[in-house]
């Protein structure tokens, strides 16, 4: 299953507090912690086969929320015009760093190259 | 309960798709075309009360979701920094029009501008 981890964070990072407890601690061992199944079904007292059982219920209903909703898929749609953004305000500074020599412009190119970063985040 | 209507909106906006048909038409109707309770009542032949039972649950069921993923609060943190990087851009105009007119400076100005049009929507 963890080859799909940067799926998986992602859902459990936007739905994860949709989860019940349990998944919600079984799936951060998991992915986020990055604990085996043998592992967890050990802590927990129970069967490896019950671990997976609850890790695959909370990704299918995550991923149910996002079929429906989009919503990550939304956010994700955001990074090329984030990375479009960025790259207008590095070659403003090269311009300005070759040309003017404006430290107005170089701050406020600076502005937008860390409030895209923020945004990113 | 129209008064709430920006927060319905987005709400709906959002997390409609996680709503029943029922649910989804009724809201629908009384906050995006503006259908009062009675003309939904009469139209679905319902009492007045059980449109209004349903979408008082359907608002419950998407605030409960929001009130815990917290994404809507999500995507509206990410305004101010959207804001800053528009005003950024459109000083960064007005510097290149009075000092420089630079053509490759105005060009990539109104790129970020574009840009961050596009991510406000």
């Amino acid at each position: 299953m963890k080859n799909q981890t940067y799926r998986m964070t992602m859902l459990f990072d936007f739905y994860g507090e949709l989860l019940t407890d349990r998944q919600k601690e079984f799936f951060d061992l998991y992915y986020n912690e990055d604990l085996s199944l043998g592992e967890i079904a050990e802590n927990a007292g129970i069967s490896r086969q019950g671990v997976r059982d609850v890790i695959v219920r909370a990704e299918a209903a995550m991923q149910e929320v996002e079929d429906k909703t989009g919503i990550i898929k939304r956010f994700e749609a955001q990074r090329p015009h984030l990375d479009a953004i960025a790259s207008a305000a590095d070659e403003l500074k090269t311009i300005n760093y070759r040309q003017y020599e404006d430290a107005r412009l170089t701050e406020l190119a600076d502005l937008i190259t860390a409030e895209t970063s923020a945004l990113k985040d």
